[in-house]
């Protein structure tokens, strides 16, 4: 069965179960053990940092045929809605897995530069006052794009096997005090985005050349990206599973 | 001085200070006494009950003249944001008082009419799953509008001078699952929005004829009207100064 999930990251340890802390997984997992007897692993397109936000993450589990996907739907969203909500529950084709199935994740990081935080969205949003230039910001995100070793962009390179990625979108948007980045890929690298979004942010604000991308990309070494933004600010925000390109 | 304050009113028990538990005042005041030795008594345009929100409330205070209002307020946003956020503090005219100077006061009520509820919104929108006839809602809208006696959408109306008012603006704007009821005038009664809101969501979804709005206000009974909405989907939004009309 597939689940299309909505959360609040903030008060999860992300979202891989481990034990005593307080994970999506986890919650999910145990809530689905109690509709099913026994909890089931679910396999998840996007495994979230802790702190990160989803619109529309994607988890899959083997489900007895018995089990209805909208009655699954209402009783996990009595038990975990509004923190973590499903917005959808179906039947997926068989051999579907939300994990290896996936053709492609996007994300949005989002930077509010105003002078005070918005009390609103405080927690999906980095607070870093003080203007950003968008033009350079985009010139850099140029550079980034396509087929390359993102070595310099991930946090423990040498944990996961390869490092070059193919980086189909990076568009950076604004409006009023808000920046947004989007990225989208096949698959990204371990905090990968949040690289993409401090590095990004260190050009808008003049610290970096944007034309110093490339540069960064072939030190393949993370000392030479910006830093890594904070967790808060980056939502999943779709799946995709459509052919793969 | 003049604050203008935005605030998440979740985890408060509304504005207004009481002894043992935590209003937006009572941590302002507190806060505000740190920097000048007593805590100040703030006069405030909008008294919001518990839960409610603001973007735009406005309060002010007697302050000493050597006060720094850019001080006042990094120091209050060091202490309470981003919960309770200084948009802005500056020196008012001889005489000005946030409650007695202001000439109108605009709410915004949310309603999510979508299946599942957002996790990203769910504090400050009322999710009632179900469409709602946004052209039902206006034309009851256009009954409420104007200086009228609102009794029936009043809580308690014996506490107050006088139950007659002049809502200037009732307005129902929807886009996709959200409908917003944006609610201007004078002064309002206590949880008069509320009851508006409320009257107006039974309105859309079809138990009450809209109308039913001028036998409602004529009855001048709570009871004639529709229920009152939840506290957390109201924000007050702005407050005026200008001319009173």
């Amino acid at each position: 069965m597939r689940l299309l999930i909505a959360y609040d990251g903030t008060d999860f340890r992300g979202w891989a179960r481990q034990p005593e802390v307080r994970t999506v997984a986890g919650v999910l997992e145990e809530a689905l053990g109690r509709l099913v007897g026994k909890p089931p692993h679910l396999s998840v397109a996007g495994r979230t940092d802790a702190g990160v936000h989803a619109r529309g993450q994607v988890a899959s589990f083997p489900a007895p045929g018995h089990l209805d996907p909208e009655r699954v739907q209402r009783a996990l969203n009595a038990m975990l809605a509004p923190e973590v909500v499903v917005r959808e529950a179906r039947w997926a084709p068989q051999g579907f897995d939300a994990r290896h199935s996936a053709t492609s994740r996007e994300y949005l990081y989002r930077i509010d530069t105003g002078p005070v935080p918005d009390p609103f969205d405080a927690r999906y949003v980095w607070h870093r006052p003080g203007e950003l230039v968008v033009s350079s910001m985009r010139t850099a995100a140029g550079h980034l794009v396509g087929n390359h070793d993102f070595a310099s962009f991930c946090r423990v390179p040498g944990r996961q096997a390869g490092t070059v990625r193919t980086l189909r979108t990076l568009t950076v948007v604004s409006k009023g005090d808000r920046v947004g980045i989007r990225a989208v890929a096949p698959s990204f690298l371990h905090q990968m985005v949040r690289s993409l979004a401090g590095t990004l942010a260190w050009v808008g604000d003049g610290r970096i050349d944007p034309d110093a991308m490339p540069g960064i990309l072939a030190a393949r070494s993370r000392g030479a990206a910006g830093p890594m933004a904070p967790a808060h600010g980056l939502t999943l925000v779709r799946v995709g599973y459509g052919r793969r390109r």
